[in-house]
């Protein structure tokens, strides 16, 4: 007999009160009957097929502190999350490589700042045994929630709130990252190299780290702590805002003959703006995207591009988490950030 | 001062023991502080306070069986998750409505058919209080698991599995859908109107009602319960899918007028094929699709297709959710399944 599904459901004490044995006595036949007589356990075993009781791990987990479920938090409304493919990539890793370590994966987005306390009570709970977090942006709440509650934690993307890397005496704050800077060196160099001189970039936004290592590896390349700021333009990583940047550069800078965007999304954004304008790619313009997903292969001319392997990154977080959870008998001693390479891919856009 | 990351969690009864109360009296605090002095529960919060303890809602939910959580499975893997705007649009109805009514959502996929007994484990353990589910196959364990878990559910799609709907003296099952066979119904009748006479059609994968449905429509559209088998194809609700369907379709059929296929990304892979084939769309063979999510607008020449509102669907289904879990003070009872209508939208496919 299974219990009514909408009935309330039988409890540990009705368990204990029909086998004629102790509360604690059901607790520990229900965790794995460890220290309890075969006879005595096959009594709760029958008390329990008989009231349909389903073991809560609510009860179970405050005996063993384990759910078995993992928390993945993108710090970005879910429609910015089903629009960028950056999202879907990083989440394949992860989810093949939690279904393989038999762990849950449960995905939150954060649609609103209001969205904040309740994740944070969530976290706190008592649900999760740890989480992964990325797209997060400076003074984001998240990371504190997650020290708060004590839960192991590996971040996507460099943390850049203050502190974050310097906290004394503290444990390494674990995350996965390229080498961003690096990658914007490479993009910018390559334009160089191609005799391009007044090159734009459009940026991600500034409160988020990998948005600002690449504004950086740009300054790199150009050899300028302060480069001209009629070539710089934020496109918030989206498509549309690739568009309005790219039209706002060529109004404040009509003479540029390259724009490095720093996504695919963005670069598409640009492309239509140029062709709009009427500014041929790459003759009269050279275009280099960042990420070399999806769009950059679609893209018309397809995308010269800094490749980062996203979907590598995503099982190398969620690797890294089930060793600081000490899954497979890992000892989690000696784990550090991983920073993964980028590299630049040649196609037809500059 | 708060708890070390890395250490040990302070237990509710350590609370207890440096507050000189009993452990009920913690609980009670800590859940509210109905029924304990004021002076008591200052002395509580203090203890909380000093020893950084974590109000755990595994022991929170011992006590009030609520955890503000909600779980959406889809039964399907990341991949096609992502690559199909139906789910992003489905789940922004969905997402919208929870944080609304300050409810956690959890999204949870189906990477493998090893998932399901995790899965199963999970929402048996009282992590959520109810689950939306949607895309799912015939035969699919979820529903059984939900039910034994006790956990109130509400499905997208007309659940298809064998005595779904006619359990005798069970609460009704609460679903949402579209009229799916009238909506092909709409689509086939429109193509004979424009005089089209040999109509294929491309289904989705026929263990799913939202697939049976559509053929059952254009069965009704053409008047007959048999209709040529040489213009039936699934495409798998994938562009690629309906990409070999239609090829198929043409290999089989070559003197085809029209093809209605039952998604807009499955027409989308049509289009397609029948380029690469020099058949020109309408003039030579007219498409019709279903959904009018981007992939219409997007498509070349843009798709006739019929209209269902999928965000509006995922509200409904997360509105019944919580009127199912009493959110608001409201009443359980009386409450049904809905079936929104279907609207054929004419563009210059078909």
């Amino acid at each position: 007999m299974v219990s009514e599904p909408n009935g309330p459901r039988p409890t540990l004490e009705a368990v204990a009160a029909r086998a004629g044995v102790s509360r604690a006595t059901v607790s520990r036949v229900v965790n794995g009957g460890a220290g309890v007589r075969a006879a005595v356990q096959e009594k709760v075993r029958q008390a329990v097929t008989e009231l349909g009781y389903v073991p809560n791990s609510a009860a179970r987990s405050l005996v063993t502190r384990r759910t078995g479920a993992v928390a993945v938090i993108i710090a970005e409304p879910e429609t910015r999350v089903f629009s960028d493919p950056f999202f879907g990539r990083q989440l394949r890793g992860i989810s093949r490589e939690l279904s393989t370590a038999d762990t849950q994966l449960l995905l939150l987005f954060v649609e609103h700042r209001d969205d904040y306390p309740r994740i944070g009570r969530y976290l706190a709970g008592g649900h999760v045994d740890g989480a992964l977090m990325f797209s997060l942006h400076r003074d984001d709440p998240l990371p504190g929630m997650a020290e708060s509650a004590g839960l192991p934690t590996v971040y996507g993307g460099r943390p850049g709130w203050a502190g974050a890397e310097c906290a004394p005496g503290a444990a390494p704050l674990l995350y996965v990252d390229t080498d961003n800077r690096d990658g914007a060196r490479q993009a910018v160099r390559h334009l160089l190299g191609r005799g391009r001189r007044r090159i734009a970039i459009i940026t991600g936004p500034l409160d988020q780290t990998s948005a600002l290592d690449r504004l950086d590896g740009y300054r790199d390349a150009l050899g300028t702590a302060d480069p001209d700021p009629r070539l710089i333009a934020d496109g918030a990583f989206t498509a549309g805002g690739g568009e309005r940047a790219m039209a706002r550069l060529l109004d404040a800078a009509p003479d540029l003959d390259a724009v490095f965007a720093c996504s695919d999304l963005m670069a598409n954004g640009a492309l239509r703006t140029l062709r709009a304008r009427g500014r041929r790619v790459p003759d009269d313009v050279a275009v280099v995207g960042y990420d070399d997903l999806e769009p950059a292969a679609w893209a018309d001319p397809p995308l010269t591009t800094v490749r980062q392997d996203v979907e590598e990154m995503g099982r190398l977080m969620a690797r890294l988490l089930l060793r600081r959870l000490g899954h497979g008998g890992t000892d989690a001693a000696g784990l550090a950030p991983v920073v993964t390479e980028a590299r630049l891919v040649v196609r037809e856009s500059g």
